[in-house]
């Protein structure tokens, strides 16, 4: 059911695909991105392995291919006087929202960046669902959350919500958060004003609750080079899976951090799309906040070092696996247990974790090894006080 | 055991009071303000019922009166550029944090009121982080939270964390939290910060998570009446027992919200120094973050108006109480039982609520009866979409 669908961080790795995704579905499309990501990158001199287009000419390229047009608002979504007009113009019926600083590393590396995550997230996103309660109360709006806003309690992690006896009483509650940087913070702050939002606006909003995200393709940005979406690979913006990719293709050992027995929920980028865009055709109710726990399958790092060396090697690769000093604070040995049934009742049809789409993936990097910057694949900034952006050698 | 404490907020209704009490158990008392509210008050054309001296001036009649020096500092606690030197210069052992925005109607009055409030309480407190691991990394940190915090569960309310078994498996949680408004919110969200940096980076902090607190006078404010602390009335910063007792000393009708059924935890001024300063003698361990629930009994607003009616009549004041349409979106009828031993196991003696108390408050209040500024006592600042600052009818 093609709708009005606002994407912001529409040009990012997430943002950009999920964009061309609605709009192969014939929605209305329109992006507001602030560029932050490549700013981000400029400041640290790193960047995406994957050549990407300045967001003009994707789109541009993306109306050659496609005859569909994609409108795009450039503005920063923690800015009344931007975001207001636009919403109250573009008139969404969904807005997907990926329009945070999404790294847990770039919010541990000092005060200022700090503040800077947690300004740009909580702020950002309570002043969009200002915007979408004065223009577009019936809006639903579509939440990236993380699943790093659980950290790795005791007890199974339910999907936002548990229930709880107590004293001989009982109660449904906000499953209780204990996350482990202060990006993963900004995120369970949102996760609280949207549950607000709803519960008093009326608002209706779905949280999703995403795992670590891996690949690079989708049917979209394969049409053509021009379209593909950034591959990040750095200590800052890399993910496990892509980062240990990147490392097994230029020689570099894998970076595990600490044991890597920390076990994690992962998704495949496709199904990302396939999760939001199965969020937006079952909207809830006025009034509901819903959470969705989106990840397909649970791995620890190690595993996914150890898989990658297999299938690296299998192709040829020198992969050794190094453990490094755990620059984060966290448990490496835990219990972890997820639930993620809802979208699979959605409907989803997972891409499972296998050697062909590493394979593709090893391959689709191979193609780009001459861009890579190995200064910035060490890890660095350590989240323990005075520890600060400081070298670490290798054990 | 005097030690070097610093009051932000120190110019307000709690922080003025807090550290005259700190300074004349011989603390090295520095405060730090801004002068939020007196500037939100100028916003509004609001101001206290008792003439408030500026902070100066204060300080100057404390020295005389006492020989005691309390240091100022002028600044914005989320301003970096500000608070690190001022961190770094005094030392702080113990640092009272009262230095938020602290109304819920205030950051319902609009989308700049809600950012204001959420950007100064989260970004300020995480700011103060920062400068206490640099400079002071053993410093006891006292933050001023709010019962509000958790919202009307269905369940007992535990001090900041439960233990939940689910599913045969056991842990110790943050309690689940649904609080209900913006401004409880970013208290929420402060909440989620500290944990995080004391399980991070090993800092110490004790979340005061305070009920509504009434009362005018302290043993050191009561020395002379330059030193009296600010009587907030109005709609957005008066508490509900404070409000009441101007309401009858002026012949205006009670303005309980809705059924008045709504139920909460209050204590006495003197009781939040007492707990203060009961928090400062038992310090946490290094590394430990830990909740107290601060008040001393549970009433419904109800209730209260009674009490306030019984008294001020038996003074000879005409009181009525009213119900007025409930500007805020609240269960009226809910369980409420929130535990709030762990300050009494620290030796707390509550001031608890007597007739006497309440006469007492009505007396001082007479004398400031043609201070008043009658308009601005009847809620219009509502918490329902598309209502705000409108008018409402007395039912």
């Amino acid at each position: 059911m093609p709708m009005r669908t606002l994407v912001i961080g529409g040009d990012g790795y997430l943002g950009w695909p999920t964009a061309l995704h609605f709009s192969a579905r014939d929605h209305e499309v329109a992006v507001i991105d602030n560029f932050s990501r490549r700013r981000w990158h400029n400041e640290r001199s790193t960047d995406s392995l994957t050549p990407i287009r300045l967001l003009d000419e994707r789109i541009a390229v993306w109306r050659e291919l496609s005859g569909r047009e994609i409108t795009a608002f450039v503005g920063d979504v923690e800015d009344p006087a931007f975001l207001d007009p636009v919403i109250a113009e573009f008139r969404p019926e969904t807005v997907v929202h990926f329009g945070e600083q999404a790294s847990a590393p770039y919010s541990m590396i000092s005060r200022a960046h700090a503040l800077e995550t947690q300004g740009n997230n909580v702020l950002g996103t309570l002043n969009l669902l200002f915007s979408l309660r004065a223009h577009v109360p019936a809006c639903h709006l579509i939440k990236l959350g993380t699943m790093g806003e659980y950290g790795t309690p005791n007890i199974d992690i339910e999907e936002g919500f548990i229930e709880i006896e107590h004293k001989g009483r009982r109660d449904t509650l906000p499953f209780p958060k204990q996350p482990g940087s202060l990006y993963h913070l900004s995120k369970v702050h949102d996760s609280h004003n949207l549950h607000f939002a709803a519960r008093t606006w009326g608002l209706r909003a779905t949280d999703l609750n995403q795992g670590v995200v891996y690949g690079i393709e989708t049917d979209e940005t394969a049409l053509d080079e021009r379209l593909i979406t950034r591959f990040d690979y750095d200590e800052v913006f890399g993910t496990a899976l892509n980062r240990f990719c990147v490392q097994a293709v230029i020689g570099h050992p894998l970076t595990v951090y600490g044991s890597g027995s920390q076990t994690r929920g992962f998704l495949n980028l496709r199904d990302t799309l396939q999760c939001v865009e199965l969020a937006a055709e079952h909207p809830p109710r006025l009034g509901e906040f819903r959470v969705f726990n989106q990840f397909t399958e649970q791995f620890s790092v190690l595993e996914l070092a150890e898989l990658v060396q297999r299938v690296g090697r299998e192709r040829g690769c020198e992969v050794e696996v190094a453990h490094y000093t755990n620059p984060r604070i966290e448990d490496e040995d835990h219990y972890y247990n997820a639930v993620n049934t809802k979208l699979l009742d959605l409907g989803l049809e997972p891409h499972y974790l296998g050697d062909e789409l590493l394979a593709s993936m090893l391959e689709i990097i191979g193609r780009y090894r001459d861009r890579l910057i190995s200064r910035a694949i060490e890890p660095r900034v350590r989240w323990r006080a005075g520890e600060l952006e400081g070298e670490l050698p290798v054990e």
